[in-house]
Order: structure tokens, then C-alpha cells, then sequence
């Protein structure tokens, strides 16, 4: 039997007229900017006038540790929506809008995959409504600005080796990762070393998907630190007067976009920051909005739960005042086998042994989320291959741990192969059974909270960190910052810093490399490891085999 | 009297829905992309419907050499297509699409003036419909690959001291003007000295511009010239394999922008290269367009018709195979009298023998017009301080001169300002009186034709180049590169090459600084004098009073 790609599945795709799916929400056209005849941008007077409605149920989606065998969190997201509005509920799904750089490098990401997609697909890895661009603009507006302030007198006293802003652009290119800049001259300004990150790591970035409302966005980006003085005195992307012209810039990008599902179902496609060093959600305005219009909105985190889900519940859900009534683990039977200890080569056979060895790491997850007051389901989102008898082993695993697991056809079949997960999640969201809270309040020590998510979450017996990299978390703490949660970056192939280490490890440390201060996003970014904010091409881009055939269609993307 | 600004003449403006306008058109809905509720693109499927229809008149609008006192070419090509309608003709205008970046320097451009402008002003001077932001993307994928592909091994055999290919941001950033890029080891590339341009200066614009349909665009993407060997033999963009992928990021930018004049009234709005190292006219493909749907259409060109209008036509016309049926050459009383040696302060009391020496500047553009066969007419964009003498003394002058000159008030009426200069255009238009050819053939050699320029419109005695451009230049012609025309990059204040001479001036001689081949877009860039491609920001950047109101409308852009 051959399936068809996801490529052609989308592209046979019966959408609807975008206006006919806002209406479906009650958004009416005059509050839908359109974006072709298949995306449109919400209106704020409409997100305005829905404020004083009451919040839907919000569903997390998570995954377990990420393997190379795949294991559909987006996907399942779709599919589980999907699922909601085909037993009656209103419902929607809020998720990331992609990168279009990396699909120049591998092989674009699709917006789910199989029956539960959603669509355009390839607008959505391409330019989609601009917002990233508009982020990249208003990024490299404050970078201009700030060289420019250094050139015309350096008012403020900038400490040219210490410019904390770097630049950016949407696109793999390892050549500008480290640059001197300023040369040629005195018509060129004062000689620095800077570099770029790809956009998705920019603070604009984490920001605009934090902030609540244009007035805190802008706000917020006036708490962006660009730079410190020789006494190393902070300065502000306010004192070099920035913040007002970025969010202009960034006025229609912080509008939630709309699109649907292949069953044409509604979807908010919205914002996309890095999942390491930023928090790996989409935006809070489209998150809140979609509370408002539906009653049950679907979304999700970043790679595994490890750091999705903790980063979702301990940043976005603790900063936005929201909470999940119930969280979806997604796992895979191929996944589970992997972590069992089978090469990628050998997921075809039947495997219950490594199966059941490898739901360790499904079983750490589970616990993990339940801590933070939420009921789990596990959703094994079926592929073709999977034997009875390795689905068997999971649900059995999982209930033996105190939880659900439902398999989950979505993929294969639409909604009407979600059915059942969609039931059970609306069941468990409609008992109102979650009594959310943060892991670790506000008012913990900065080190005492990167040790509460190593310990707690991780499992990890300690944190490894220098006198420097505590003395900072001090000083911070004395300047105010003290507050805010931590956001860590590491490896998302394992609990643990080294990505070769999987199931569920006991025994190691978290070394703790560098600490950053995001205090526009308002978070701590906590390093341990090597983290790439610029990637590469690979030796055969993407890019040599994608163009236009004769048809108009684009090859070599998908 | 007091006189409300263009910003405030344009939030007032009676917009009716883009589907509307495009109605007017027989563009069916179906055939325009929205892009929110006032700017739509037109979908290829309509431009190959419509091919063979009859073409329309075309009408260019150029002007004197600006000064700073302003001539309003613009807004007379507005005022000129809405007077069109007015007097009852199908007519539409095309013009260029504003970069982003420099409006956070100095305030931004509107889109013509007073009550003769393109609306939405604002959008059209910040992301609009994203084609800048697919230019500078797919200028960056191509810059990426270069690199990627001397990191892998370098197969083309690149000297990396001899890549041609800089990168582009649209923002004025000077500190990117000269870069040390691939800095800090082994995984970041090999280390060598770029350079940052404004996108309005990438050959990916100035291509967008002069090609066809995608299928031109992808072939002359292909052509680009991105390096040299050791041995000199070129690189191309094919060679990279780049070609594909860029115009798959270009597919949306590609078509042309409609939106409509404060009289409700279409405008295709689309592409805007850099009028000095490019050709500064919209591209060919709204212009095509609008012939095949318009019976009349305004178009206008860059800087004053010394260069916009030759460039116009010996670039844009010969490649695109059109012709004006008729050219307007906006003056003011003004600019004459600034020609005329008087001071931007002194503009305000009335000075005829001024207006009178500053007519030769006028009267020598009309005869260069002329020259490439085109019936002129000379339109005095009228201020509201001119007074009936000075008005006189330019009508008389020109008539004196062999051609006709009406003085138009759109700025301050709108189109009932501007009927009896439609009218005129009009009539002239269709007595096909033109006889339009350039004013050098293809076959000519490239010094000979770069003289030609030279001595027939700026009215040199010489052109002055060292031997090494001119062996430069019979290498190209060597290599099959000779029948391309010249684009001259030189400054637009005057005839010379000299800023600071006004009038008509003679005697004088065009120092050749450097040649360039920009072999995708198909000409011959000719340097005379600096010519910046990346600006700065002033010391107090506009973009420190941009902001937000407290009704979300944008302040200090305008």
C-alpha cells in the first residue's frame, strides 16, 4: 500500500474561503485582514471586544524526548482538533509559525502531516503574512540605530565591546555568525566585533510572542538591554530611543493569523521563538484570543516536555495568567523503540522488548507533567507500521503509571481516526481536574530555580556552575531582575546536557555554561551546552532542487 | 490660508475595497490576492489572459533636476491619471513601491501630495505587500549559498578574494557598509572582506524589474555573475545552483501591486530599484499590464530626465519593447528659480528673472526628450505661492522653445486641477505622434554608447575613462556582453557630474570612475562619481519620534 505525501494531501486540500472560517468564530470580515484568499490577520478591535467573554479550556500538546524516528506533536495537535470539532465541540488550534530560513537547508517542515495538516502549507514556510520579516525589520532597526548612536557623539556612553545586541536575518548563513563591522573608515563608524543570529532567536522574537497587547510589546522592548557602559551600567533600548518605530513595525506582525485544517477547522498560526534560548511557543495574543472565541484550544511547546512543557507552564502560562486543563503526552511506538535502544534502520521489525524499555522516558515525562497539577493523557500517534502488540506494551506501561494512553489514527484518517483521544481529552478538560501551578514561584533565587527545573525535571543530583556565573545571577537579583523564571537551554534529545543519553537517566549534572539576561522578554536564559543561534547550509542545500515547475508549483520544498 | 498635510489628506481618504477597484479593471476577485481590505496583487492567471488584448497609450512622467525646493513628480503623475479619469478616459498609473529602510532616517516619503496621492500612504511605506522583504530574502539565500559553497570545498573554484555578490538589508546601516565576515574559526568559513548595500540597490531588484514572467526572472537570476575564478572567468548564480529557489522566494513579489489614488482611482504600485547603479522605474510587468487593461497609463521615472528618462527608455523601453506615446516634464516656479541661482530661503517673494535663467535647466530636457522621438509637454506643478508672472514667464519660455506648457493644480484641487493637462496629454496621446526609438542601437560599443549619453544628454565635450575600464569594457564585449546598454550612475542634481552646477551648463567633461556588469539585469552600471549604496542614519533618526498613539495611528512617519 502507498500513502500519499503530505505535500500532495495539502495541495488536494478543499479549503474554504478564510472569511468563511473567521465566520465560524464569529470574526466577521471587517475584522479579518486578508492575506490572499486563505490567511487573514485578526483585527485588535476584534480581540478588543471579545475581552470580557469567558476563557475556553486550554490542551497542551507535549511530546517525549524528540528521536530522529519522528514523533508528530504537530500532527497530533492538528489531528486532535480536528477530532474536537468532529464530536461537536468548538474548538481550534494554536501553533508556531515556521522559519524560512532552514527550509533552504533541509527539507521544509510541514504544518502536521498526513490527514491532519494545516494549510497553505507552503505559504506557512515561506513568507506567510510577513511577520517574521517585520521582526527582522524592527531587529535590525534597533541594531542600526544603535551603531548610529555610537557614530553621531555615543551619547550614552556605549562601551563598543560591550554591545549585547546582535543582528539578524532569516536565513542559514554560518558566514556571519562572527563579523567586524564598521570598517572602511570614519564614514563607516567605530570598528566592533558583532555577529547574527537567525531571526526565531532575536529577542523582538520572544517578546512580541509574550507581550500582551501593542502598548506592552512596545513596553517591553524598551527593557531590551543593548548594551553596557564601561562601569558596566546597563543601557536601555529605550535611552537609544528605539522602541516606538519597532513597534510600528511590528503593529500588524503582533496580530494573530488565521488559517485552517485540512477539515477546515480553524487555526492560529502565530509567532515562532527558538525553544532553547527563548520559550518555544506561539504568541500569547493568539493563545488568548483563541480562548476567547472557542472553547477548547489546542496547542503546543517546543520539543520534548523536558523543556516545552516546563517552559510553557513556568513562562507563558505563569506571564499570560492562563493554565491547561489537560496535557497530551505524544509518544510513538517507533519513538518508545528508539529510546529502547533500536538504530533508526531497525524500526521495521516488531520490537515489544525495546518498546517497553524504552517507555522509561514516556513514563520521567508523565510524572513530570503531573507535578505541575495537570492531568496527562498519552496520545501514541499511530503509524502504519506499529504492531498490535508494541501499542499493547505502551497502553500498558502508562497505565500501569497511574495514566491514559489512546491511540490515535490522525494521521492516516483525519478526525475520524482521532475520535477517541478527542472524546477522553474533552472529558478530562470538562472535569475541571487541574489545579495548575508553577513549579517554582517568583520570589525563589535565580539559582534556586535553575535547580528546582534540574532537579525536578531533569533528575539531575546537581547544578554545575562557577563563581562568575552565580556572582552574575547575584548582581542581577540586586538590579531587580530577581523575579523572573529562568529559561533553559540545552539539548532537547535528552533529560540530561548530552544528547546521546536516552531513556530515562539518573546520576548527572547540569553544568551550567553562560547565563543571559532577556529582560525585555523577561526571562533568564540559562546555557548548558553548545547552542547554535545561527545555523548552517549542509553541504547539498535544500535549496539547489527547490523551484517553480511549469505548473506554478513549487518542488523540492516538502 | 492653512493647508492640511498629505498624512492628514490621506487618513481621510474615502478608500473603496480593493475587489472594487480591480472591478473597474475586469480583474475579477478570484484574480486578486488581497492584502488586507485596501491592496491586493494581481495573479498571474489574469496577466496571461489578458496578453493578447491591444496596449494602451503610455505617458511617462520625468522632470528637471531636483533641487531641494521639490517638483512633485509624483504627485503629478497622480494628478495627471486621476484628471485622465476625470475627463472620462480608462486610466491608471505605475509607479514605484518606497523602501523601508530609509524612512526611520529622514521622514518617510508619501506617495505623491496634498490631494493628489496613492493611499494606504503608511503601509506603502512600510512592509506593504512584502516584496522587499522576498528581494532581500532571496538576495540573502544567495549570499548564504556563496559562502555555503566555498565551506563545502569550493567545486566553481571561487576566489573568495574576488566574490562580486555583496548582501543586502533594507535599513540604513552604515556599519555593515564594510565587513570582515566568516570570522572565528574552522565552522564559520573562510574569512574575507564584504559589504552590506540597501535592497533597493540588489541586481535581484533591478531583475525583478525588467523581467517578463517568472520564467525570464529564474533565467536572468541564473545569469548573475556572483565571483570570479583566479583565471577571472565568471561564476554564475546557476553555478550555485540558486536560481530556482530565489524565484520561488520571488513568486508572490513578482506581481503587480494594485492599490488606488484619493479619487478611487487603480495604481499598480510595484518594484523600486535604485535609480543611480539600476534603472529606477517600476517593473516592466505592471506596466505591461496596465497597458492591457488601461487605455491610458501614467508611469514615471527616477531622479530628473537626465537620468530617469533616459534610462526610462534606453534600458526600460528597448528590454520591454514599449513606448511612451507622450512624456511630461514637471517643473515648479520654484525649482526655476533655485535653477536660477536663488536660495531655498529666498523662495517665497517673487523673482521673474530668476524663474527665467533657471528655464534653461527645463528647456534642455525638453530637447533631450525630444530627441528619442516623444512628443513633450511641459506640466508646472503649481504652487500655492507662485504668482501669475512667474507662472507666465516658464509658459513662456517654453513655447518660445517649440513646445507647450500647462500649469496644473491637482496638489491643491485634485483631478479638477489637473483636467486641462489631461485633456492635452490625452490629445497628444492619440494623435500618435510619437516616433519613439533609443537614442543608441544595441550594436553599438559600450564606450561609444556610455559618449553618447554623455555628449546628447548631458551636453560633455568628453568622456574621461583610464585604460583599464576601457579594456574592461571590451572584455565584455569579448564575451558576449556588448549589446547591453549603459546605466549611468551619476549625481541627479545636475547635467555634470558636478552637484552644485544647476541650469544647463557645458564644457564639461564625465570622469568614468568604474564599470560594472550587472549581467542578470542586462546593463552595464556606470560609475561617475561616489555613489552611495548604503546609507546612514542622521544623527536624530526619524525613527526616534516614530510611534504608536493612543488611537493606533502611526506618528512622526510623515
Amino acid at each position: 500500500m502507498s500513502y500519499k505525501t503530505d505535500i500532495e494531501i495539502a495541495r488536494e486540500a478543499n479549503k474554504k474561503p478564510i472569511m468563511d472560517i473567521g465566520a465560524k468564530l464569529g470574526i466577521s470580515s471587517d475584522d479579518l485582514l486578508p492575506y490572499g484568499h486563505d490567511k487573514a490577520k485578526v483585527s485588535q478591535q476584534f480581540i478588543n471586544s471579545v475581552q470580557s467573554k469567558e476563557d475556553g479550556k486550554l490542551i497542551l500538546v507535549t511530546a517525549i524526548n524528540p528521536t530522529p524516528a519522528g514523533e508528530g506533536k504537530t500532527t497530533t495537535t492538528v489531528g486532535l482538533g480536528d477530532g474536537l470539532n468532529r464530536i461537536g465541540k468548538n474548538a481550534m488550534i494554536c501553533i508556531r509559525e515556521a522559519s524560512l530560513g532552514p527550509n533552504f537547508g533541509m527539507k521544509g517542515g510541514a504544518a502536521g502531516g498526513g490527514y491532519a495538516q494545516v494549510v497553505p502549507m507552503e505559504e506557512m514556510n515561506l513568507h506567510f503574512t510577513g511577520d517574521f520579516h517585520a521582526i527582522t525589520s524592527a531587529h535590525s532597526l534597533l541594531s542600526a540605530m544603535i551603531d548610529n548612536h555610537i557614530y553621531w557623539g555615543n551619547e550614552c556612553e556605549i562601551d563598543v565591546r560591550r554591545v549585547a545586541w546582535r543582528r539578524v536575518v532569516d536565513m542559514n548563513d554560518r558566514a556571519l555568525r562572527q563579523i567586524n563591522a564598521s570598517l572602511g573608515g570614519v564614514a563607516n563608524g567605530f570598528p566592533r566585533e558583532t555577529g547574527f543570529d537567525i531571526t526565531v532567536a532575536s529577542e523582538v522574537m520572544a517578546i512580541l510572542c509574550l507581550a500582551n497587547d501593542l502598548k506592552d510589546l512596545e513596553k517591553r522592548l524598551g527593557d531590551i538591554i543593548v548594551a553596557y557602559r564601561r562601569d558596566k551600567t546597563p543601557v536601555y533600548c529605550r535611552d537609544i530611543k528605539a522602541e516606538g518605530a519597532m513597534t510600528v513595525l511590528l503593529k500588524d506582525a503582533m496580530q494573530p493569523n488565521l488559517v485552517q485544517t485540512l477539515e477546515n477547522n480553524p487555526a492560529f498560526v502565530h509567532g515562532g521563538p527558538f525553544a532553547n534560548i527563548a520559550h518555544g511557543c506561539n504568541s500569547v495574543i493568539a493563545t488568548k484570543t483563541a480562548l476567547k472565541v472557542a472553547d477548547y484550544v489546542v496547542t503546543e511547546a517546543g520539543f520534548g516536555a523536558d523543556l516545552g512543557a516546563e517552559k510553557f507552564m513556568n513562562i507563558k502560562c505563569r506571564k499570560a495568567g492562563i493554565a491547561p486543563s489537560v496535557v497530551v503526552v505524544v509518544a510513538t511506538v517507533r519513538a518508545m523503540k528508539m529510546n529502547g535502544g533500536v538504530a533508526k534502520a531497525d524500526l521495521g521489525a516488531e520490537n515489544v522488548d525495546a518498546v517497553k524499555a524504552g517507555c522509561a522516558n514516556l513514563g520521567r515525562h508523565i510524572e513530570n507533567v503531573k507535578s505541575f497539577g495537570v492531568p496527562v493523557v498519552v496520545a501514541i500517534n499511530h503509524f502504519v507500521t506499529d504492531t498490535d502488540a508494541e501499542v499493547d506494551a505502551v497502553k500498558s506501561y502508562v497505565e500501569e503509571h497511574g495514566s491514559e494512553a489512546i491511540l490515535s489514527r490522525h494521521w492516516e484518517l483525519g478526525s475520524e481516526g482521532s475520535e477517541a483521544l478527542a472524546k477522553r481529552v474533552a472529558e478530562i478538560a470538562d472535569a475541571d481536574a487541574a489545579n495548575f501551578a508553577p513549579i517554582y514561584p517568583d520570589d525563589m533565587s535565580l539559582f534556586e530555580k535553575i535547580e528546582t527545573v534540574a532537579k525536578r525535571i531533569y533528575r539531575a543530583d546537581e547544578v554545575l556552575a562557577d563563581m562568575k556565573i552565580r556572582n552574575q545571577l547575584r548582581e542581577w537579583e540586586d538590579a531587580g531582575y530577581g523575579h523572573l523564571p529562568v529559561c533553559m537551554a540545552k539539548t532537547q534529545y535528552s533529560f540530561t546536557t548530552d544528547p546521546t543519553q536516552r531513556g530515562a537517566p539518573t546520576g548527572h549534572s547540569v553544568p551550567v555554561r553562560e547565563v543571559r539576561l532577556s529582560a525585555g522578554a523577561g526571562f533568564i536564559v540559562v546555557v548548558c551546552g553548545e547552542i547554535m543561534t545561527m545555523p548552517g547550509l549542509p553541504r547539498k542545500p535544500a535549496a539547489e532542487s527547490i523551484c517553480l515547475n511549469d505548473d506554478g508549483q513549487i518542488e523540492g520544498l516538502f
